[in-house]
């Protein structure tokens, strides 16, 4: 890396040729490296996350970031009608792209979580639903982020299993036939789970090393600058007391239309 | 937590009026919570994100997590004109309510890192400078993640700063005037930059910190169960070997359009 740093200034002096990101930093054809993936777009795993009115932004977004820098991947939004599809605060909006009726072969469908009144609202609905039955008979990997392991068990697909979610659902899941276990992703069959919200990353990286090998995985790992240092270590709810596990539903509800 | 699942057991099997998320797990007024949202929504922090064409889907989005958390906050997705905004990868789009135009007064502005190409195309994008600049002047906070804080350079408001960015970045941020840190994230005065990606997540629980107190932060963290545990520990350029690092930027640039 000794003359990275005088190629980098160098470019930059000459009128900035890149940030040292892609120009300067990588070689042309990298040791163990694909062909680039202008060659072979759409030739990887198709990735399908389902939206739906409520959800909360980091579940599909964590998971896509991750899964998109795979070889040839494509990470498609899926609702029940295509278009904008907003998150549970409102706030935000995410286009989906295509809609269930246009959807049947996926390699990995991902069901991310949202608010219980968003989740208690697929439920509901029969046409999602019967939708995620019928693409994970084809897929490769089903899987969910926090609530959106309800969602699984709702349609019938966890009886059995073992499965984890976000963690004050815990109990909940487990009247829909799956037996909680407390991990960060947990896979039974070709169905992975993943804890809460941020919990989807964690899994991303370990489905990303079935879909492709360990090094790729570690290579999107570095790829996204995982490594985390939150400043607190209160993450799990057996690192917070009773008023903390509560003020952090609260603040969950509170933020929530 | 003894009766917490017989009380969801119970709930289920008279209907279930929830997941255990909201109506079974939090109490009405939790000790130390502020009111509810509804009554407060607007009168906490105004969270502006700046989208640009280009932008990788992780660096708003999990920021926005966090953020949209805290007692009657607001995120807005902000872009030269309203409408939607495509990720690095072209597979993604979120919606830009607001134009730069529109939005004058921030309590945070956060500028989201982006491929290589939609970076420089900031660059020379005056409107977008200007208006990065005129907003910094009444923020309560600055912020950036990965190649954001290459914006916020570009922009003049690093020179002289203790700053990070992405990894691979670092040479690069240094001919924009910032003295470049090795961390997740930097403060310097009031701005405060993240390094690559994911650490925006780490970035926005400290910011959350700052704009309440360390008990809401905490209080956030647990409500996105962020108690990261990937299956790999590459995530930094420390535990990678030179061809992992050139690989994980060959993936990087390649599913970028």
């Amino acid at each position: 890396m000794g003359s990275s740093r005088r190629d980098v200034l160098r470019a930059a002096a000459v009128g900035g040729v890149g940030l040292g990101l892609t120009a300067l930093g990588a070689p042309a054809h990298a040791e163990g490296a694909e062909p680039p993936r202008q060659d072979q777009r759409g030739k990887g795993p198709r990735i399908g996350i389902l939206l739906y009115e409520g959800f909360s932004v980091l579940d599909p977004t964590g998971p896509a970031e991750v899964l998109s820098r795979l070889p040839g991947a494509t990470v498609t939004m899926i609702a029940e009608r295509p278009g904008l599809v907003r998150t549970d605060t409102g706030d935000i909006a995410l286009l989906a792209e295509r809609s269930i009726a246009q959807v049947r072969d996926l390699d990995v469908l991902l069901v991310p979580g949202g608010s219980e009144k968003a989740v208690l609202r697929v439920f509901e609905n029969p046409r999602l639903l019967d939708w995620i039955r019928r693409v994970h008979q084809r897929t490769r990997w089903t899987t969910s982020v926090c609530t959106g392991s309800m969602i699984l068990g709702k349609a019938g697909l966890l009886n059995g299993l073992r499965a984890t979610t976000y963690w004050a659902g815990k109990d909940y899941l487990e009247t829909l036939g799956a037996t909680f276990v407390k991990a960060r992703y947990v896979r039974d069959g070709k169905i992975i789970t993943s804890a809460g919200v941020s919990a989807g990353q964690d899994m991303a990286l370990y489905l990303a090393s079935l879909l492709t090998d360990d090094r790729t995985a570690q290579a999107v790992q570095l790829g996204i600058e995982y490594d985390p240092h939150p400043p607190f270590d209160t993450g799990s709810p057996d690192k917070a007391d009773p008023e903390l596990r509560a003020l952090a539903l609260k603040l969950l509800a509170d933020s929530q239309v």
